[in-house]
């Protein structure tokens, strides 16, 4: 049962925004130029962990963020208190309504370095605004739910449990840390809110402090079985896993269990080697006649430990994954940036370019759609083609590709269909796009799988997913490059 | 100017706890045991990135929670709907009311592994459910302004601000981020909320994007000169520093400036080898008459970076630190957990002890103080002595105190005055405790590093504070661990 969930209506975080988005906009206001019509595009350019791709997700908190965008009487008395802007910025600012359009990628679609995951079109002043809480709430959804299709993948089907609240980096990185865990792949959480706002079913049954309570572990075992005799899942490693928890454990599902004709649930390991205990676990379990009995593992847990312990043939049903995954701890950053790509002069959109030495730190300019291209015969995505908007994709003829850097590496693609991946969210500042449930999400973003060749799935090493700029696109990226070249020299 | 903050106004969190929380407290009732006092610790074990100590944070916004702690409406209809809990159950909730003592480590207080930070005594089933929030809380502030003592420390006097918002972990990560940070040290943030909010002095100027929207960098330049000619500071690095960052900033100085008698700020590098083009920078500056104009950096810096340029002559005058100080990146969780101590039975307090093979992992058993010993002389922390809570330190007497684990390490304590670390913060359910401004808890803890001796503040191998035990309660430990280790055997 998941409840209606609008957080803006409940929280203000207009002014969570970087201070110098505020003293550009009084700037663009100074200068005249306030409503010029900017587009700005949100990527990024490597994926956490030097995996082969990662799962889109945190949009519908944007568009919640976007759809109530306002200033509230306090922000405006905030601001004013500040000294720095012009009355017309303050009016402006009193009557602010959000005009611009976006284009974003749906959340659980798997995303390659380089793809514009959102645009904005719009009047400079409130594009160049919405920077901070894009970037933020995609960033850290995406981060997320890209470590959890990690730890999912290397658990080989078993269940993943997200178990990490309490080491989460704030309370909304654990709210919306199960969110973007569950988009990503997991089964349930700990979390509770996130089943009350999301639906994400909600798990758990006790700590060692519930042990330690009683005067020994076997009267904490017996009073748990008396309370949840149908939910009867014990914590095992207070004392001593082998020696006290699984024998004890025994011991109180034969005598509050068995009689009653109640199948016990299973037992959790918290501590100590997971290899070693869960096949002797497993073994003491089964000769008691509880091979139906599960083993839950929730030792600070990731995908690598996963895959190493599985390999080596540990006897695990479940894995409850805390603190790195709810903060990604091997790379807790994902790094999507916000650019300029172009401006409309005259009515004309002129791209514009941000220069590196780093190549892949070049933008890539103009207004754009991104082109997903399937085999026909596999439906496995073959390259994502970087295009301007309104470019069409001929799927009845062959279609020449190439590296943008590399260009003498080519490929003709037959036999292929071709899915857009930039859906329009906002026209004109009105949302016309409904986020799907959480649930349905979690859903697409698993089926998406099926469509990765292994070598892009792989751990280590995967191979570079080709993501290629059209014709047309790369020549204009030339063009600008050019004439940025020739001005320096 | 700083606007009054109650969160707890506006958002409802009393749903983020793990479940087991619950399933225990239902658990408790149903054996009758709801109303058994419980002693609960939370402490963690391990300093991040190796150093030598840690800072105190979130200490309100875990009041906040607290004072605010109870059950709507919507809460208990979720929790009746997943069908799992006695109406008894859901009725004490509904009328649920925190009537726990809590004490606490004041933020900006430096502090060690295996001390209580926070303390609850209570019915179990209220001390119980707060453990999520406590966690979550004092974790995710502690271990950011931890990280920001570390680069405010490696920064040398120059001020560090806070640019992370972007690539935070969620909104709160970003707002309390801020908060953290600037107990840590900062002295600014660009996350406007957090002025709003707390007073911490939100900055910034401009992104790439003004740069990028002119139709070359000198006109963006002058545009900004003309629209902020008093707060000058320009982004030089959208094309190139040396080529023509630098040179068109001068220029635009000379300009738009000099003629009006005013002085610019400065200018700011986002990219590239920042030792290399700050000397450059610095050096052009000077002999364009600009040597009072600041340069700021800002590039994916650290504690070690900022420690790296500096010694080797870097010419900054002030470091834009983000993602690696908003994410704790090194290390990004702090590993606090809490644990049950000790319980009253007939009004007499029984220590509990939870055992590992590692012996740091030993909890220390009963309800317990802090004291902290400093020199007279000096007024430099000596050692901190944990004791059971009543225990009277004489500091007119020599004091002898031993290492915990290797006992034949010995030191005796003579001219020293002690200070308790822990206060009391809820009386029975009621809050007795008013927390200082952030500048106040800020300066305290600024103030606190003349506490600390150099081997202590050292980055690499630093120097390991003596936390010891009071003999009372070393001895009731040991007896307890021979207890556990008896009834093994």
């Amino acid at each position: 049962m998941a409840f209606t969930f609008d957080w803006k209506e409940d929280r203000n975080l207009t002014l969570l925004v970087d201070f110098y988005e505020i003293t550009m906009a009084n700037g663009y206001l100074r200068n005249g130029v306030e409503n010029k019509t900017a587009y700005f595009d949100m990527f990024f350019r490597k994926v956490p962990d030097d995996g082969g791709f990662c799962i889109m997700a945190g949009l519908q908190q944007l568009i919640e963020y976007m759809k109530n965008l306002k200033f509230t009487k306090e922000d405006i008395e905030f601001l004013k208190s500040k000294n720095e802007f012009d009355d017309t910025f303050i009016n402006y600012l009193e009557n602010f309504e959000f005009t611009c359009d976006v284009w974003a990628i749906p959340e659980g679609t798997p995303i390659f370095p380089g793809e514009p995951l959102v645009i904005v079109k719009g009047p400079i002043m409130q594009a160049q605004f919405v920077e901070t809480m894009i970037l933020l709430t995609i960033n850290h959804q995406t981060l997320i739910a890209t470590k959890a299709n990690r730890i999912v993948r290397a658990a080989q089907g078993k269940p993943v449990l997200e178990f990490g609240s309490r080491r989460a980096q704030g309370y909304d990185g654990a709210i919306f840390g199960a969110r973007a865990a569950y988009i990503g792949g997991c089964t349930s959480t700990a979390c509770t809110i996130a089943e009350k706002l999301f639906g994400i079913p909600a798990v758990g049954t006790m700590a060692h402090s519930w042990v330690q309570l009683f005067d020994n572990e076997i009267d904490a075992f017996r009073a748990w079985a008396r309370a949840y005799p149908d939910n009867c899942l014990l914590l095992v490693d207070t004392y001593n896993v082998l020696k006290s928890g699984i024998p004890n454990a025994i011991k109180v599902f034969n005598e509050e269990l068995v009689p009653k004709g109640i199948r016990p649930k299973g037992i959790r390991i918290d501590s100590g080697d997971i290899k070693y205990l869960t096949e002797k676990a497993r073994k003491m379990l089964d000769d008691a006649g509880f091979n139906d009995c599960s083993i839950v593992i929730s030792n600070s847990l990731d995908e690598y430990i996963i895959r190493d312990v599985l390999s080596q043939g540990a006897k695990i049903d479940s894995f409850g994954v805390g603190e790195r995954l709810i903060t990604a701890k091997s790379e807790p950053v994902f790094g999507g940036v916000y650019k300029l790509v172009a401006v409309e002069e005259n009515g004309k959109i002129v791209p514009k370019i941000k220069i590196s030495e780093n190549a892949e730190k070049i933008t890539n300019p103009g207004f754009k759609q991104i082109y997903r291209l399937f085999d026909k015969s596999t439906n496995k995505a073959i390259a994502d083609l970087i295009t301007f908007a309104g470019e069409v994709i001929d799927e009845s003829k062959p279609l020449k590709i190439f590296d943008p850097i590399y260009t003498w590496k080519k490929k003709t693609i037959t036999n292929f269909y071709a899915k857009k991946l930039l859906i329009k969210i906002f026209d004109k500042g009105k949302c016309i796009y409904n986020s799907p449930s959480v649930k349905e999400i979690r859903d697409f973003s698993i089926s998406q799988m099926d469509t990765l060749w292994d070598e892009v799935l792989r751990f280590e090493n995967p191979h570079n997913f080709y993501v290629d700029l059209s014709l047309k696109l790369w020549t204009a990226k030339q063009k600008l490059l050019k004439k940025f070249t020739l001005s320096e020299e």
